[in-house]
């Protein structure tokens, strides 16, 4: 065996990216008014909007995903507005803060980090407060797991017809069944470095119809993150600003490969991924932050007390090549993140579990070692999920 | 030969990028927190100083040029405050654009596109509005093909203590000498896809001690280009938000490459290639845009009454493989704009020249085929500056 064990990326972002996808983005760098350019950005915009499951545009962004949460607040709102927000992790304290910095009043449900908000909490929140215009939410909580029931929070925003409900699916779309057109999602968001099996550079946005008019009233300053733009540009293949050309590429080559696969395929991949870890986490006595509503894009696992979280992520990562997540701000050190997206399939699972378990070992915690592996084999056979 | 002619990109960014940069941005993906990309970032932040010229730290943000042109705009300014603008081309009209979209005033010195603007202007300025706290320029006006005078334009700036010269080296940095510390340059920003010899999608920028100081008067909001956040983050290689990994693990190569190079041969080789372009027009008796004071990063070739700029463009393109750059607004189908940055060097330059003179033949336009290019040559032999 070599010295320096092999490296493998299971976070929950930036993930594994397939050798095609990296293949294509070495290719020819094409300048983005090229005529064999604009095919590439059609094709992409067609499957972005395959994915979103949407008839609208998908406005594509050179960011990280925070750059289309901004763009989301500073074209939507107006400086005085009220917003319910759901703060349940590190991503829902963003969207409170970006509010904050655009002038946005915020009325915060907190929600405990590692449970789904209650419809209930939403529906009374809008009722305190009825003149708040939006619901801001993630789909996935990357930071603590957990999936937000985004269909009946859709649902219950559109009780009212003034209302906007603005959903961050940075590790929520192309993982969780998220139909914007279908549950009257009005502002969707997501990033490369997710299930889109990309590098991390590139942001989409989407708005519905009554989203798209609400531009009009918006009084932010905005000029890079001017979403008018945007929509008008891009509709003529044309960005406002050069945008990330290589990634563009890649993108064409995952999108393909996503159709390929299917996205009724995908989803169901990314949550038999996280169905094996979850059993996986159980059969070794270890608890889950987010059982009640696990997101598909990661899976945290509790840690025992007495182990130092920030001790085991890095014995996996020196010791076994394996780079997991720990936790954020308050749940620093308590539990230990598993990414089930991008180019990871059921035996990079069994892989995780394998090195959980030896770590667990090495930092002299009992572990019945096999039982999280074994399991791992069991649900694969029992599934044939793997991929 | 086969039917599709060979793809060569000679605009003024994006630029062609080596393959050595494609070949290590197709690299496995890292996490950005893994202990494998700290000592990448860590170097290419050190580089990027060396590039800069300066002690200060250089911020690296996933965006496009303009998202660090919207960066400088966002965290130096206080809604209200006076700037002087320097508005000789489509960038010129970007700060311009940019202050308004932040509620800050500007008094624009409108500069005839083509030409640089005199110091005495800004002087005069300064004089008239004693309140005005910023200058605003370009040191390559990408547009017009313009160098902007911005040794003189900083020690103007540097009469008053209390006033800021922020600069968009977007096509300067890397290109012309532009030693940040040494004139007492502000601010300076610069974009991945010039003469960084990568793809879009990332972008720098880098303050001043001074307006370092000025962060904590600015009252804008900001939250994705929040320097506050970035300057103390990527100081401890831990960037706000995700950062465009790939490219990141490009831009360590292409430093490679330059300091390999060395900064002075570098701004000598896009001064010569910008040489044997202006030879080759002249030899073929067409005029220059920006006889004055051209800049190094692309040359704007006039074109002779009665010779359809577009179709010029697209006849280079389609017949011959060549993208170049056509004017933009006003100068839309009167100028050629070709470039001088990335991965190319003196015998692109023959060939650029080449297409020209034959896609003029083509349309009509008397040429004495071969002028030009002998011009390059003879050029590229007095000199012997080609790469």
């Amino acid at each position: 065996m070599p010295s320096t064990p092999k490296y493998r990326l299971l976070t929950p972002g930036p993930v594994a990216v397939p050798e095609r996808i990296l293949r294509a983005m070495s290719g020819t760098l094409l300048h983005h008014r090229s005529p064999e350019f604009i095919p590439i950005f059609n094709e992409v915009r067609a499957g972005l909007r395959k994915v979103f499951e949407t008839q609208r545009d998908v406005v594509i962004l050179a960011s990280s995903g925070t750059g289309a949460m901004e763009m989301a607040v500073a074209n939507l709102t107006k400086r005085g507005d009220l917003a319910i927000v759901v703060r349940g992790g590190k991503f829902g304290e963003r969207w409170a803060e970006l509010c904050e910095s655009y002038g946005v009043r915020t009325v915060c449900i907190d929600v405990e980090w590692g449970r789904a908000v209650e419809p209930d909490a939403v529906r009374a929140a809008f009722r305190s407060h009825p003149d708040a215009r939006y619901l801001f939410v993630q789909a996935s909580e990357t930071s603590t797991g957990v999936y937000h029931p985004i269909e009946a929070l859709a649902a219950i925003t559109r009780e009212s017809p003034d209302r906007l409900i603005v959903v961050d699916g940075i590790s929520g779309v192309g993982v969780h069944k998220l139909p914007m057109d279908a549950w009257g999602i009005d502002c969707m968001v997501s990033g490369s470095q997710k299930s889109w099996l990309l590098p991390p550079g590139l942001a989409f946005i989407a708005l519905s119809e009554r989203a798209e008019a609400a531009l009009e009233r918006c009084d932010q300053p905005r000029y890079y993150f001017d979403l008018r733009k945007e929509i008008e540009g891009q509709a003529g293949a044309s960005p406002a600003y050069t945008p990330a050309v290589s990634l563009i590429m890649g993108l064409q080559e995952a999108l393909r490969l996503i159709h390929e696969e299917g996205l009724e395929s995908v989803l169901a991949r990314h949550e038999s991924l996280a169905r094996l870890v979850r059993g996986a986490a159980e059969a070794l006595g270890l608890g889950l932050l987010a059982a009640d509503s696990p997101s598909f894009a990661c899976t945290a696992i509790r840690l025992p007390e007495g182990v130092d979280g920030k001790k085991l992520e890095k014995t996996i990562r020196d010791r076994y090549g394996i780079t997991m997540a720990g936790g954020q701000d308050k749940l620093s050190g308590k539990i230990l993140r598993i990414g089930h997206m991008g180019d990871v399939d059921g035996f990079d699972m069994l892989t995780a579990i394998a090195a959980l378990e030896m770590a667990l070992l090495d930092l002299g915690h009992p572990v019945n070692l096999g039982a999280g592996t074994r399991m791992v084999l069991e649900l694969m056979r029992t599934a044939r999920t793997a991929r």
